[in-house]
């Protein structure tokens, strides 16, 4: 996806957001402000958002002197999303549907998002994702490609979602890579957190070589980029990675919580859709 | 009022949606987010918000090419509050307490904000504050200030809003001059916007010398900023002309909605409340 005009202020808000929750000092917090906004002008709109985004978290980890100033709050969301684990898997399995049901939950766990709404009810959010309909549902073409896949790559997304993704992961019964970001970036999943959220025994954890929160091919390790190309199937996880991938002719499914209004109208559906959609290759 | 680093990412948004309302192509839009992105380190914190405003309306209307990009926004505004202006004053003339209620309408008619809140609904925000309970409430201190003044200057805010002013300035029964912005700023009354509100007949409008949009004592003329400390009582409107004047000592009394969550916490109100509150003297 490129970036849109709308896009632009959303980075000054998303520095200033990261330099809040990096405890950062009112002083910091505004050096970062004046050097994204001087880097404005270096944008091209043609680059997808998470281009942006990495220098923007760049900037926050030169500034606040720390490689992952999230780590906090992602431990935090990742105990949360563990300790519901139990009853989620319970309601998986007691679902007449069991891998729709986990589809519902990974999408679920993308609302744990500090990049675009830091204000989250999970309890709520679970509840009314699992009834909500589908704006976009291309389950009938995720299920035929789950069968014959025998190369999966997941793309993770939050950390304290890829408790939720493990959930998915399980219900899919196939080996999957769980790829992740090289270096921290937002509260995006790390090696460290994938392990920590039970991921490290059943999925082969891989790193995309990038850290821009979410999956930009140019930006990513190209031995990682060929083995993701010859990959049967391709699952997407949240905006960041749907920002960077939205135009690859690759084997994709998208599965997000559309959060901004800009991604809406990219995706044709209105804000708060839940979507799981095949990628279009012409 | 001082810049709080939550007003930075605002001065962007502010920018963007300047551009589109004066209709000015994408391009032209990322030219005008390039230059403020590049000024932001130029910003004081000390500074109050206005003045950043009036560097950011100063380049759309470089960039516009435009001297008032929202002539036809303020003419459509204020033709919709003439059209309800016999119905307003109906209301005032059957109320139990005529003043209070055109206090409320000046305030309803704060609504008319481009800078801030572009969707609203007149006549529902209108219902909504006739009967909304004040956050701060002067208002026997306003009558009391009312009764004794000479001099009394009302500071004007947005061009649509003008019309609501009028009536309360109708219903105050005093010799009033009336301040508008001294060239066009977003969609701020300036002197023709306030004659065609129908204030030339019963104010004296004067200048203040200023493009920001609000009342910066520094920006503003100091034959008019001298005039304005010689004043009995200054009435001002709207979230601009608080920012500039906060700190001020003058015998001010502030109207307004509050529409941002920053001049609520300055206030120490929520976001939505209304305000009619004196400034404090030291």
């Amino acid at each position: 996806m490129r970036t849109y005009l709308d896009c632009i202020p959303c980075f000054m808000t998303q520095a200033l957001r990261a330099g809040k929750t990096a405890g950062l000092k009112e002083k910091q917090i505004k050096e970062l402000l004046d050097e994204v906004g001087s880097m404005i002008h270096t944008i091209p709109m043609e680059s997808s958002p998470p281009e942006a985004g990495a220098v923007i978290y760049q900037k926050v980890r030169e500034i606040s002197k720390v490689d992952d100033p999230f780590l906090n709050v992602k431990k935090k969301n990742i105990g949360e999303a563990l300790n519901l684990y139990p009853d989620l898997k319970k309601q998986v399995r007691q679902s007449k549907d069991p891998l729709l049901t986990a589809i519902r939950l990974a999408i679920a766990g993308n609302v744990i998002d500090l990049g675009v709404n830091r204000v989250f009810n999970l309890k709520k959010d679970i509840e009314q994702i699992l009834t909500q309909d589908f704006a976009i549902f291309d389950y009938n073409a995720f299920c035929k490609h789950l069968e014959q896949a025998k190369t999966i790559y997941y793309l993770g997304d939050n950390a304290g979602e890829s408790v939720f993704d493990r959930i998915l992961i399980e219900e899919m019964h196939k080996p999957v890579n769980f790829v992740v970001r090289d270096i921290p970036v937002i509260n995006d999943v790390t090696r460290e957190d994938a392990i920590m959220a039970g991921l490290g025994k059943i999925t082969k954890i891989i790193s995309s070589g990038s850290a821009a929160p979410g999956i930009v091919p140019p930006l990513c390790n190209p031995a990682f980029m060929e083995q993701l190309r010859k990959a049967d199937m391709i699952i997407s996880k949240g905006q960041g990675n749907y920002e960077g991938l939205s135009k690859e002719p690759l084997p994709l499914f998208f599965l997000l919580k559309v959060k901004c209004h800009v991604i809406a109208r990219d995706l044709g559906v209105s804000e708060n859709s839940i979507i799981l959609k095949q990628q279009k290759l012409s």
